[in-house]
């Protein structure tokens, strides 16, 4: 160690971990702009207490590396979300598969010695999505055809008779103002905003397009509309629809509201520049049931030093049915609970309670999210920090963090441990909806940021499955996760 | 500017480009630590110049964005990848495949109105792999089994009749030394050294594994074994045979080498454990013919101040003949292309040269790179930087640098034109073979540097096809090589 600082001092170099080493790290103090004399000095000074924190500090660094390590050797939680892709499948909330993924994860944690597990009850809505839906394009111009259509979620079905009307196309809400209303009256709204590809991060192409999909029923029903279709929020350009939640308003009829993939979507434009007459039969065999119990699935490992105070983290265990709820969010699960197997694996204890959490219902109303911290206010849990895992399995990139500045450049000052996993961004920023809730509790908020250029090929569509996931890139996932919740519980934030 | 400047300097915050906004960049010079006051001064005093410094760096963001922008949107990169892997497919160096690839790049080069589009010729060699190679292992006590299985690269076949013998399994040249001689005379060598999974960087793991297959057959055959069959090196589980090149010495009988898939080496492994004297039968076809003459292809746009400095920027145009060349490396070919093409879409004049490189035969001998570092040498080029794309199409993460301190360190200093794209990856470290002869010429060597997890899962197998790549992550790449080209065109290096 000594010689590595005075190496450092000498040559005047940065301070800061050896890039071109990924296996072996020495973590050293952050840089410093002073003169050579009065660094020398200073270290001539705090060096005895340097040292023992460098010793500290490099422990660390081998007991993350050991994470790693097992991460990528022993795949568990691959093998966990092949199981939960390929045995389950897609887990709609309120759904039967949903409660058999439940009771999988159930046994998953119960298997793993750890000193708690436990369910945390909620109702769920439970929509059903019924047979196949169904969308054809009929123009005395161009004849007919199919189109790749799904229902959205939280949608009213069409009824036997299905809906047949001409298409308006709109680009957004301002549109259908601009628009005379009776060019709207007893149409399908065709909504064929496009995600904005050019974005380099998708996440923001897709905020661009999605609330088309989330109130573009409730806007065109203001103003007279059947139904409507809108174009998929993905980047991509493929036959899938993407579903996703959409919300009625209390003050407006409830109208089908249906989604189309985005080459469909390409298509029944091109026909309407053609064929503005041309009409679309659509039908949709949705239906609202009697909301049913639902559960998150919660397992900890408790402190050794303050097991009153907690570290939570977790993905959801709900998933859209078209796919198998593989990147969303079986990956961000399976990571979660993966958290506490590294620290079973390798013998850790933690300072605080470690907890995972499966989340029941994110995709439609985040009952889960809301009964988990309803719970934590009652029971006046402390948590030190809220963890989400839920924006794909593909390489994770760092963090984005929900919190006052002091605890944002905390966690930059951990830069050093992350780099040799190639964790680069340390950023503010949001998390995920199934912690949001605990932001009113002064919880610090932390979203696992993955690759991502591939997420909305999968998202929500047909084409979310397991053969998409990346073995490697899924157990880098769970042990960044883990490094993490490590840092956190032994540095505190 | 002036108000962004002074937000700056009241707010006290740190200079730079702000993170959140991924299409507006403002370029500030870099964080300093002096007091207010000094700051307030120094500013003042440099404000006229500084601010002619920014438009102009302002400036350059913009054309930057719009690479990006014209990259994702319009992805021509992606549709020469689909024609060059799914119309023409595997070109190994010598073959009529690699004539037709060079014909298509040839094509494609000159419908782009370039300055120069020409052919330079050298010799290769041209090996084949003949009908298709098999493996079968007979044991008395575990059966017979057909294995996953393909010659390496430049190996001998091994005649009509095949080789039939036992096997001893080694994992490196030492078991070779250290086994009784007796062991190994007249068998088949298995090299069973897996690549480390635990490494983060694949190229590592790679590293660290593929000495068996490159000298693997040269080193048995010291020991008189008959023949080697090789564990694939990847980080993949997979029945992939991964082909690649080996490499004989004058000095040592040349032998068969063949290569195995990593699930079929472990089931070798195992059915050894069992059965140590149970035979391997191998048969392969392959052999050498007389050498052909190969091209690389070269298109240029002429600098319009310094027509006589390059920037030369390529991939290679053969590849393994096993998949369809994807990742490695149609992918770095058709981002090669792509620069010419961002900068006749958008109208840019370089000031230098710029110039692209289809590079041939960088599988088995490097003949292309010679050819190619002897012309510049005749010409009397000065070079700039040469930099290469030859790690796969997946996620641009930054570059790897090769090339004095000084140098490195400008790439580093611009680092914010690079931070909206996500390349955050800026060090020092090895290029790319095709470019590695140009080093003796002075010239700065580049390589893209690209996220390497699922790279080794296509690398010289039957499944690096078009289908496993991503059009935004091959567009943000050949964005990413554009702009390096513009920044060095622009500031020098």
């Amino acid at each position: 160690m000594f010689f590595i600082v005075l190496y450092c001092l000498l040559s005047w170099r940065r301070f800061g971990v050896k890039r071109s080493s990924y296996d072996i790290i020495v973590i050293l103090p952050p840089q410093k702009n002073h003169m050579r004399k009065q660094l020398f000095l200073t270290l001539v000074l705090i060096l005895p207490a340097f040292m023992h924190i460098s010793r500290a500090q490099n422990q660390d660094s081998l007991t993350i590396r050991k994470m790693y390590t097992e991460a990528l050797t022993n795949p568990v939680a691959y093998k966990n979300l092949d199981y939960l892709c390929t045995k389950i499948g897609g887990r709609l909330c309120g759904s039967a598969k949903a409660e058999e993924a439940v009771q999988y994860v159930m046994n998953l944690l119960e298997g793993m010695k750890l000193d708690s597990v436990y369910l945390q009850p909620m109702m769920v809505k439970h929509w059903e999505r019924g047979d196949k839906e169904t969308a054809k394009l009929v123009s005395a111009k161009k004849g007919s055809r199919e189109l790749h259509v799904c229902a959205l979620g939280t949608s009213i079905g069409t009824g036997d008779a299905g809906i047949k009307a001409e298409v308006v196309e709109v680009h957004n809400f301002i549109d259908l103002k601009t628009i005379n209303r009776s060019r709207i009256e007893g149409k399908i709204v065709f909504f064929n905003r496009a995600a904005d590809e050019s974005r380099i991060n998708t996440f923001e192409a897709y905020g661009g397009a999605v609330n088309q999909r989330a109130q573009g029923a409730m806007q065109a029903a203001r103003y007279g509309a059947l139904a409507v279709i809108v174009r998929s929020a993905t980047t991509a350009h493929d036959n899938f629809p993407h579903t996703g939640v959409q919300h009625y308003a209390d003050t407006v009829k409830a109208i089908p509201a249906m989604c189309v993939s985005t080459n469909d979507a390409d298509l029944l434009s091109s026909w309407l520049k053609d064929d503005p007459s041309l009409k679309l039969s659509i039908k949709m065999n949705c239906r609202d049931l009697p909301d049913v119990q639902g559960s998150n699935v919660i397992g900890e490992i408790r402190g050794n030093e303050h097991p009153e105070e907690v570290i939570v983290f977790g993905g959801h265990i709900d998933s859209w049915d078209l796919g198998q709820g593989a990147h969303d969010d079986g990956a961000g699960l399976v990571q979660s609970i993966d958290v506490l197997r590294l620290y079973k694996a390798l013998g850790i204890k933690p300072k605080h309670t470690i907890r995972a959490v499966a989340f029941m219902d994110e995709e439609i109303a985040q009952e889960g999210a809301a009964a988990y911290a309803d719970a934590a206010k009652k029971k006046g849990e402390k948590h030190l920090a809220a963890i989400e895992a839920d924006r794909g399995g593909d390489t994770p990139w760092g963090f984005s963090i929900d919190a006052p500045d002091q605890q944002v450049n905390k966690i930059k000052s951990w830069k050093a441990f992350f780099a040799p996993y190639n964790l680069w961004f340390l950023e503010k920023g949001g998390s995920g909806v199934d912690i949001r809730d605990m932001k009113s509790q002064g919880t610090p908020l932390i979203g696992l940021v993955t690759d991502p250029q591939r997420y909305f090929d999968y998202h929500h569509s047909a084409n979310d499955t397991f053969a998409n996931i990346n073995l490697r890139e899924l157990e880098l996932g769970a042990a960044a996760m883990a490094e993490l919740v490590y840092l956190i519980d032994t540095y505190g934030l």
